[in-house]
């Protein structure tokens, strides 16, 4: 493992290009969390990083929910009198509720108003609305569209399915030296919105394309899940791998122009965190850390406390605090292709982290092992300055119990982290010390 | 449970004035740790609140301690050569020596020196003195009579009696839905002290009272003992309750116009530490919070090492930290009726903080359970903001682990404690969660 | 034990004499890791001390290392053509390289340059050092004498020898009544260096001179060791007596004008740690304090995470942070008598703190004990000062749990330490309390 992040500014340009021709394929597929606009969205992830697909049919418990029925749509409409389309989900997928029932039908303006909805703060954005547990219809259009909207009648038509099929899943694994992984989660149900989440779905694919071709300590679990139910669906059918998690991050929001916001997992002090603010401090990026909330992504799911994993949440400005997000206006100029770089070098550099920062055991751990009959400390002795790399040597093996990882090592001794790393594989080298992977 | 604190302003007044003719009913009796001065006045507490009142044999061993004899006193003075009284016990029982042993005698002032008690600092003040462990008499009288006394001879007679009896104790129990209980001590073992402890007397039972009108979750505990012996024998001969026993607090010194004083318990940060110092904050009282001292009232009993119960302190002007403190201006005109509705309230908002900042445990503890389908969810999706209520099933179903009360969930999620409790109270009608009492 | 630190300005000066004249005889011996120079200082400390000496045989395996053959020097000398000597051994036993091999032959500048050691930076002095576990010869000179050394040819003698024979260990123990105890660590390995390490040799002989005349509690092992392998071999040699071990102290370095600093032990607030602090903050004396860094002096051994003792290191200014270190400017005038005394008085004080400083067991501890019959109460109570020693009392049996000292209780409370250890003494004589140790 020789990367550092990205790697160079040409490699970064390149790679920025890729994920953005990424969201733009994306951008205008209907998403939902399950059905076939999902399906062809990992297909198209695919072409970037293979992905293993699970299809979970409808009706599975899945701990106190059931996957639901799959939802397709074809075709989606508000007609005046005259014919025109008011409101047509061929312009924009925005356009029909998610998981709308099929509708047909003539209606006037009061009868249609409860299925409307939109915006009169920002009467040009169409609002993105779901209704995956409860089973109705409805359209989303721009304030403007319905103010213009007269008293009808109009023909209304929902071409959409919503019947027993199956939840699709997909994940990535990059398998390590050991056997004790970290997951990196992104959710992959939204249709038309390019930040949320089409940023994080084109940085993960190719965060895991490019570990694919590394040789790494620790395996690396990226999942492509619908929101929530995706989630839950993935830690009901891999409990058993549970323990084997070390931690994780889930990925969300990061094509924006802002900085990097980091939400601790619920233990607030776990290695991710140590080493995600350790990365953001190091990095000269504009970041800021926020505390565990149980609201948000699926962080939500991941550090619940039944399931306990350690999941922190990576992204920059945070759903909510942008106008934009989950309306029309979260649109391909919304996303850059440098804030995808630029998170993308970050995810690497905490992996980068992760790898150069495992727990070691001293196996020689009463006193100082003699480091000069191994050729490992200078053959003369009394000069002040014991040199770097026999203080690299002291630090690890008084701190190789378990329970400190190199890169806290390096926090307390000042000692830079590759200094230690190289030396921690010198020691290994000779027998003194061990990965406690 | 519906009430917060003491109700209105005339709800106030009114308890203000029932409690301060408690306190004016109870001033002229002479208390001590056992005797009839002692079971009058807790006749007199018996009609605000029933009191199941124990009589525990004088010789009884409590611990380390010995029930001592019952004393009681009928009639005590000192008279010169001419019969004039110099001090008499019929005009403040604070003069003479509490325990003070029967004796008749003429004295020269020389012989009679060593058994007058007075305060040169204070010329005008009785002091109040005991002798309870250690048999003697003696006499408290103002500086100014002191001065006044010539050579004698003096007449002297204290006509008490100290003998097999009964120490006095007496309770009542509040008993709640579950088996976890708070206790609520105060000492009633002075004479005519207004403040010091009467003023808790007619708090304590006046806010039992209050408490045995509701319906609550934790017991309470009411303790009326005579200081040190009374709570050691209380403890001795409740040891099998005490694994049950979530907390307390001592009252005392609630009558004074000073601002509250909470004193933690010995582990600092008890759950009745952090729920009165959050009651205190709120409550936009002037206060302060002390640490664990061994020395004061009987929270020295409850949080010794073999006894380890958590219970602070709450009063308004520390003992010793207030001149009239042991002495006769510790009198009616010391104490305030407002000062006594102040801590009722407060007390009562401890009340109102303990039972709805329960611990619960989450039913369905992986992942998030579904709320869509209980109804418990707003049914359309996508609007960034999610709704204060369902914020608060979040919080809830995320911290209830056993090891969060729903105040400390409100503190840390800004959401308010009544919104919480209620929204417990929904989940735990839909199964999802039980209290963790 | 009534000894406070070092005693009146008299003894102090009598015992910085003493010291002072220590440091002078120990100064001109060659010492190194083993040989006659050891032996001869340890035999010179032991006049002030009796020293337990054991002679570990060359070849021993110690955890990981093997003691090594010992060293003994005789002659060493560079002479030029003329035959005078440009280097010699007889002036200064800094010039060679300590544990230098045998060697004699004429050589060329050219040849000889790679075994001269000097230092550009400060051209009058000679640098120290050694080449314990590479067989190699060499001298160290001061630059000015380097420079004026022409092409040569010189002829070169070290007449020394490296063959099996024995490390040579020393301790002193001072017995305490519990068979607990605390190190107190120097190393003894260096040649003419005065701060470095005779100043501890000094302090430590006469510390523990001091102590044997005390009656302790804890036991005290005073060890004179030759740094690292000395201390390897002791642990290795006493791996039994290692959990009776309560914590201790590495001195070095306590003969020059700088303030203390003490370096914590890697738990960083063990017992010893928060003594030493305590009493460096009572002491008014310039000190700083440094967290633990696993290079150093003996400490690094006694920490390691397979021994895991409580040790800190106690000096004036740190190796290293002064120019003369390890350099023939570390001279007899460098240490300072009254420097050698302050650093004594403190240890003393240490001892003094950790003696008054125990840990009890309240015998009582449900309730307060009845000190009234004990005849430990004032006899008449109300007064609203308790006295200090009641309430001394009252804070020890709260505290007396095994988990805090008088010490902390003192800090805690308040209240002097003296009275607290006295008042100790009486509850414990009257059956309420014991040692914990």
């Amino acid at each position: 493992m020789t990367a550092a992040g990205l790697g160079n500014a040409g490699e970064r340009v390149e790679a920025a290009r890729r994920m953005y021709d990424v969201v733009r394929r994306l951008y205008p597929l209907c998403r939902s969390i399950t059905g076939e606009g999902l399906r062809e969205s990992l297909r198209i992830l695919a072409e970037t990083v293979p992905l293993e697909r699970s299809e979970v049919p409808s009706g599975t418990r899945v701990f106190d929910w059931t996957v639901p029925k799959e939802w397709n749509i074809r075709e989606a409409w508000i007609a005046d009198a005259s014919g025109r389309r008011v409101v047509d989900f061929a312009d924009h997928n925005l356009h029909v509720v998610s998981y709308s029932t099929p509708f047909r039908g003539r209606l006037g303006l009061q009868e249609l108003a409860p299925h409307l909805h939109d915006l009169p703060d920002r009467p040009s954005w169409i609002p993105y609305r779901t209704s995956y547990y409860n089973e109705t219809w409805g359209f989303c259009l721009t304030h403007d569209a319905r103010r213009a909207m007269g008293p009808g009648p109009y023909d209304v038509l929902i071409d959409s399915s919503l019947k027993d099929g199956a939840l699709t899943i997909a994940e990535h694994f990059v398998a390590g030296t050991s056997d004790r992984e970290f997951v990196v989660s992104c959710h992959c149900c939204h249709p038309s919105l390019a930040n949320d989440n089409l940023s994080a779905m084109a940085v993960c694919s190719e965060m895991a394309a490019r570990l694919t071709a590394r040789r790494t300590r620790y395996g690396y679990r990226f999942l492509f899940l619908p929101g929530t139910i995706g989630a839950i669906t993935w830690l009901a059918l891999n409990r058993d791998r549970l323990p084997r998690i070390a931690g994780g991050l889930v990925v969300a929001g990061v094509g924006d122009r802002g900085g990097f916001t980091y939400k601790r997992s619920r233990r607030g002090d776990a290695r991710i965190d140590r080493v995600v603010e350790r990365v953001l401090r190091r990095s000269g990026e504009d970041h800021r850390v926020e505390p565990f909330t149980p609201y948000g992504y699926d962080e939500r799911q991941y550090n619940s406390p039944g399931i306990g994993l350690e999941v922190g949440r990576l992204g920059r400005t945070p759903y909510g605090q942008y106008p934009e997000y989950h309306t029309s206006a979260d649109d391909l100029g919304f996303v850059h292709p440098e804030s995808l770089a630029g998170a993308l070098d970050l995810l690497l550099r905490v992996v980068d982290e992760l790898e150069s920062d495992p727990t070691y055991l001293n196996l020689e751990p009463r006193c100082e092992p003699q480091l000069g009959r191994r050729g490992l400390y200078r053959a003369l002795g009394g000069d002040p300055d014991p040199g770097a790399s026999q203080m690299a040597m002291l630090w690890i093996l008084n701190f190789a119990d378990g329970d400190h990882g190199l890169g806290e090592i390096a926090e307390r001794s000042g000692i830079p982290i590759e200094t230690l790393s190289r030396t921690a594989e010198t020691l290994a080298r000779h027998g003194l010390l061990r990965r406690d992977d």
